[in-house]
């Protein structure tokens, strides 16, 4: 229950609310922790004068072990400079955002340069309770996060990410496998026989999972696999599809595993003098607004990015409220054809 | 000072930091306190325990008034479906987490739906005193936040946006007007006569100012302004260049308010049967990635986001520690030619 501060600090009381809604200090202390006993009309009406007032709990009064931080972590373990690159994560935080924003919480982030600083962060959430439970992406193999969040008195938290790496930890996961065969089996559909993966980060699960797919749908379509690895910038992307078009037997087809190096790839075509779709055709991972404004625009697998993080956010919900873990599947990003894809010309 | 929490709490506390240090409790405390009295060696050694214990200040025990939360919030009153789509806002945000990082600050994030929300939020971190200061971006003209926080009792703030609207609180701010006018001299120096500006939202102060130098430097060199009106999208990026492409006179250079419309513009130019830039030159304020990317690679005005949301957020620092409200200029945007800019084709 919220503390009841003196008029003299200037703080927004319960007391307050209860003067101006015309209520019992009880009622207004009954509504604004979601407990019966008011009626929905002045519960609501509560919250309005809650709201007009900018009345919030006095958390730093309140005992810590019932204390509610109304905030959710998010670590993110990557260089700064790079992160303003792929529009993946800005979507994810918005989606998480919408979420969160519904129900007044806020979202703690933290930008570290390393996965150790991130590991170090988690400790330290841990230790002081700044947040109510954490969100985990970007997840390995052997990652050391889900035995740190299976020890006792760990925060509670969802995995983003595959079911066969989160350790029966709670988990949203998107069935990538199962995207890229459509991919594949799309390309040689429309005759291509030279298809080449332009891949992320070896390291993740998720990279593992779609490469493992790639290689199995090309080899059962009786096509040899290309697989070239980058490191998710513009330039690694180039480069990889620069050198791709250079060897004897050149691929007509490349699906890359963001959007900006499917961007920098297609200018990577152009300026070899080959020409999209008719000589090479791109598939895009992560569709995005870039995708349907190039020229052509892009084909794409698309997801529900802003959903994904607003489904993640109320997975943590449920884990918070007492859910039992289980994994929990979005939906699978799905092919949309636009404007670079096309059977190859002879 | 933090309290020093009993051992069965399973807590980290600072008695453990002195045991595993070999130091005093109040020298520990001392050196996570940052005051006077130990030496740098034992500080940093003290910090470097802490951390590999992971270490933090039972902040919900602290006493209120002496607390700091070690976390800066920032508000982005956006559709969450349009965060994602310029890279701006992920680039100043790792820019602001690269400044946090190296003091172990946090950063709150939350996006609302509308500017009402945003006030909202500002006074429930004030009343609960969530954070130790706020950023404010997207300044408007007549904007509501700065009454806000010239009131007594206000949380410490630093403005991202031109002095002229800041309303004497401290503020970091770019001079677009210079680079705005860099631009038109550019395109007119390559004899262009007709040039129009696509601009973003009319309420942010940052459009009027770039809409005012636009108008102004055309004119002072005898050429007629074209101001093109949008909302940031790509869509409407692409609209208003194919309706201004389908004009009596057309324009022979367009200068975009953000990178994505800039790409959205390139792709209408092509579709109408145009060449970039023999026939139509094209320059994208903000500078990124994308912008080196695309095919011809985008001429920019170029400026360093990251570095302007560590700046921002190094100010912040400046003004709790109790510096006087002051005006400090970034760098200045700088034209940067690539493959997008010509002399036209008659």
């Amino acid at each position: 229950m919220p503390s009841i501060s003196p008029r003299s600090s200037g703080r927004v009381t319960i007391s307050d609310i209860a003067e101006r809604v015309g209520v019992s200090i009880s009622a207004v202390s009954f509504a604004l922790n979601g407990r019966k006993g008011v009626s929905e009309q002045t519960r609501a009406r509560v919250r309005q004068v809650a709201d007009e007032l900018g009345w919030a709990p006095a958390s730093a009064a309140r005992s810590l072990a019932e204390a509610r931080t109304e905030t959710f972590g998010l670590v993110l373990a990557r260089d700064p400079d790079t992160l303003g690159v792929e529009s993946f994560y800005m979507q994810f935080l918005a989606g998480i955002e919408s979420e969160l924003a519904s129900r007044s919480y806020s979202l703690l982030l933290q930008v570290v340069p390393t996965p150790e600083h991130e590991l170090a962060t988690h400790r330290k959430w841990r230790n002081s309770r700044r947040v109510d439970g954490v969100m985990l992406v970007d997840v390995t193999l052997d990652d050391p996060r889900i035995p740190l969040f299976r020890e006792d008195g760990a925060l509670p938290c969802v995995v983003v990410g595959d079911p066969s790496v989160s350790g029966g930890l709670p988990t949203v996961w998107t069935d990538d496998a199962s995207s890229m065969r459509e991919a594949v089996r799309s390309l040689a559909a429309l005759g291509h026989r030279r298809i080449a993966r332009v891949s992320g980060l070896a390291p993740l699960a998720h990279t593992r999972i779609r490469d493992d797919a790639f290689t199995d749908e090309t080899r059962a379509l009786g096509l040899e696999p290309v697989l070239l690895r980058t490191d998710y910038t513009p330039e690694s992307g180039a480069v990889a599809t620069r050198e791709a078009l250079r060897a004897a037997e050149r691929p007509t087809a490349f699906v890359y595993d963001n959007d900006i190096m499917a961007v920098a790839g297609m200018s990577a075509v152009w300026e070899c003098g080959l020409r999209v779709p008719d000589e090479v055709s791109i598939i895009a991972w992560d569709d995005s607004v870039l995708c349907e404004h190039t020229y052509p625009p892009l084909t794409a697998l698309s997801h529900d990015v802003v959903g994904f993080g607003a489904h993640v956010a109320r997975r943590l919900f449920d884990v918070i409220d007492g859910a039992e873990p289980a994994a929990f599947l979005d939906s699978t990003p799905a092919l949309r054809e636009r404007g670079s894809t096309a059977a190859p010309v002879r």
